[in-house]
C-alpha cells in the first residue's frame, strides 16, 4: 500500500509501505477513507522531535473496517468508524472518568496517512457511524478524530457554558474549532484572536462575535478592554509556545478557566504569576473518545460543519505539498484522500 | 500601642507604634483578639522579599470593632469579627463569583500582630461572629482568617469531595488544615505527606487515614503504590517550592486536580509535562472571605478544632521568639496575644 513517510526535517515522502496486519486480538485494519495533516505534525516536519528512522505520518482518520482481530465484539467489517490519536480500553479506571487519553492501556495510533491503518484496542477506540456516510460527510467525520475532538476539549476545559465571554489563542484549525465548540456550548461572546483574513472569516463562520488581531501583551490588553478590565471567563488555548500560553493566562480574569490543547513545546510557566493570576488550568492531549459518540451526532444530523476546515484537499500522493502549505500557513488544514 | 515590626532577615521586634486611625469612611479599627504568625510571614523573615524599610508585620487577626467610619453599615463597634488578608468590597464582579482575594479593589491588609489595627473595606471584608466568643473560640476563630481558610481554599480547589483520595503536600499549619478541610468536605482516604511524628499526630487527629513519609519522587511512588498506580484523584499543594509543586502535580492521577496554596517562591512549571499529566491546576492566595461565614459557623458549632495547629502561645511581646520557633520549625504555628 502506499503511505506517507517523514525521512528527515521538511522531507515527507509518499511510498509503498507494508499493509498492516492484525498483531494483537483486539486490533481492527481499517481501509483510511480520509486523512489529514495535523498541526502537531509539522513539529517533527520542522525537526523539532528526532527520530532515528523514518516514520509513518498521520494520526487522524476515518475509514472502514476491513478485518478485526478475535476479542473484537463491538465493530465489524464495513462498519464506518472514527478513532482517536491514542488509543483507549475504554474500560479503565481512568477512561470511565473521561480520560481516554492517558488510559493506562494507551497506544498511540501512527501512520493514517496511508491507505490502511491498523488500530489496537479497536472496541474501546472506535466508534462507528450510524450508517454509510455520504462522501460529503467524510471531511467533518474526519475531523471528529482529532482536531474538532481537540479544539471540543480545549472549550470543556475551559468550562465555556452559556453566559461567558470566550477567547481563544491560536486561529489554526485546532483554534477554530474551539471557536465552534465554544459556539454549540452556548459560549455568550466568542473573541477569536486572529491576524489572518481568511482564517477570521472561518471563526465568523463558526460563531465568533469579536476578533483582535494584536498578539502577546497587545491581545492582553485588548481582550482586558472588551471584558471591563476583567478578562474572558474562559480561555482556548490552542498553539503550545511560551507566547501563546502565557497570552491565555494573561487573557482570563482572576477565577477563570484556560483550556490548552496546543502541545506544549519548550514551554515554562511561571508559579508566582500563575499563583496571583487565580486561574484555573487545565488541558493536554484531548480525550477524543469521550467527545466521538456527541461529534458524530452533531455531523450525522448536519448541526455542525467542520470539515470547512479543509481549505486544501490533495490526493495522498501529494501529501507532501499537504505539509509545505501548512508549514508556510498557506493552508489552515490539509486533506489527504488515499 | 504595641506591634510587632520587621527590620531584616532574622529580625522582629515588638516595639511602640502609632494607633491606626481611619483613613477611609470604609474603614474599622479593630482591637486585635489574637494574631499569629503565618508560614508566609517566614519568607520575607528569611531575607526572600527584600523592603526598603522596616514593615508592621501579620495579616491574621480577630478582634473586636473599635470604631468604623461613616460609610461603613454591616459591622459595629462591639462585634467580634474575623477578615481575611486582602480586604475585599464583596461586591464587584470578581467577588460575586468566590475571588474576593482578587476583588478589583482588594488591599492588603498588614501589621496584625498588634494592639490595634485599621482593616480597609470593612462591610466586605469582615465578618462578625453570632455572639462575644468564649476565649477558648479564639484560637480556631483567628485560623479562619488566614491558615484555615487557606487549607479550605487548597481543598476546594483540589475538587476534594465524597469517593476521593486526597494528598496533602506539606505538614506545615496550611497542610494540616488542608487535611481537616478534606475530612469535612467527605474524602474517604486523606494521605498526608509528613515526616514529623508531632505533625503526622495533629494530621490523624484531623482525619488523615495515611501517612507518608517519603518525600519527592519517593513520595509520588508511594502515593501511586497506595492508588492502585493512579495517583490521588485530589491533591493540596501548601509549601510553594519547585519540588513540592512537583510532587503534588506527579501524585495527581490523569483528570484529578492539584489545589495549590503554598505561596510560590522561584517555582516553573514545565509546560509538556504538565500537558501529559492531564491534571487541574487551581490556587493561589486563598479567597477567605467566601469561606469565612461557613468557617466561622463549624467552629461556632464546635463542629471542628483548628485552633490546634497552634502549639505556641506567646505574648505579642514575644514575637519575636514565635518567628524563630516556626523558622526552626520547632513550632507548627505561633499564637500571640496583644
Amino acid at each position: 500500500m502506499r503511505g506517507a513517510v517523514l525521512h528527515g526535517k521538511g522531507d515527507v515522502r509518499v511510498e509503498a509501505r507494508d499493509r498492516p496486519t492484525l498483531v494483537e486480538p483486539t486490533d481492527a485494519i481499517i481501509r483510511v477513507s480520509a486523512a489529514c495533516v495535523c498541526g502537531s505534525d509539522l513539529w517533527p516536519y520542522r525537526g523539532a522531535d528526532s527520530y532515528d528512522e523514518p516514520v509513518g505520518m498521520g494520526h487522524e482518520y476515518v475509514g472502514v473496517v476491513e478485518e478485526v482481530g478475535d476479542a473484537v465484539t463491538g465493530i465489524a467489517p464495513g462498519h464506518c468508524v472514527v478513532g482517536s490519536f491514542f488509543a483507549s480500553d475504554n474500560t479503565c479506571e481512568i477512561c470511565r472518568t473521561g480520560y481516554q487519553a492517558s488510559c493506562v492501556h494507551r497506544q498511540p495510533v501512527a501512520g493514517a496517512q496511508a491507505e490502511y491503518l491498523r488500530v489496537p484496542l479497536a472496541d474501546g477506540t472506535l466508534v462507528a457511524t450510524p450508517g454509510p456516510p455520504g462522501a460529503d460527510l467524510l471531511p467533518s467525520l474526519l475531523t471528529a478524530s482529532d482536531v474538532l475532538g481537540t479544539g471540543w476539549f480545549g472549550a470543556v476545559a475551559a468550562q465555556v457554558g452559556p453566559g461567558k465571554t470566550v477567547a481563544v489563542v491560536g486561529d489554526g484549525a485546532v483554534g477554530l474549532l474551539g471557536v465552534l465548540a465554544a459556539q454549540q456550548l452556548g459560549a455568550e461572546r466568542i473573541i477569536a484572536m486572529s491576524r489572518h483574513e481568511s482564517r477570521q472569516e472561518v471563526a465568523r463562520e463558526f460563531g465568533a462575535t469579536e476578533i483582535v488581531v494584536e498578539r502577546g501583551e497587545d491581545g492582553v490588553a485588548k481582550v482586558k478592554e472588551l471584558t471591563d478590565g476583567l478578562g474572558a471567563h474562559s480561555v482556548i488555548e490552542a498553539v503550545g509556545t511560551q507566547e501563546s500560553m502565557m497570552q491565555a493566562i494573561r487573557s482570563a480574569r482572576p477565577g477563570g478557566h484556560v483550556g490548552y490543547v496546543g502541545v506544549s513545546h519548550e514551554v515554562s510557566l511561571p508559579g508566582q504569576e500563575l499563583f496571583f493570576s487565580h486561574v484555573h488550568l487545565h488541558g493536554g492531549p484531548a480525550p477524543v473518545r469521550q467527545f466521538l459518540p456527541e461529534l458524530i451526532d452533531l455531523i450525522w444530523r448536519r448541526q455542525i460543519d467542520p470539515g470547512k476546515v479543509f481549505d486544501l484537499v490533495l490526493p495522498l500522493e501529494d501529501a507532501a505539498e499537504g505539509y509545505r502549505a501548512m508549514d508556510e500557513r498557506r493552508a489552515i488544514k490539509a486533506l489527504l484522500w488515499p
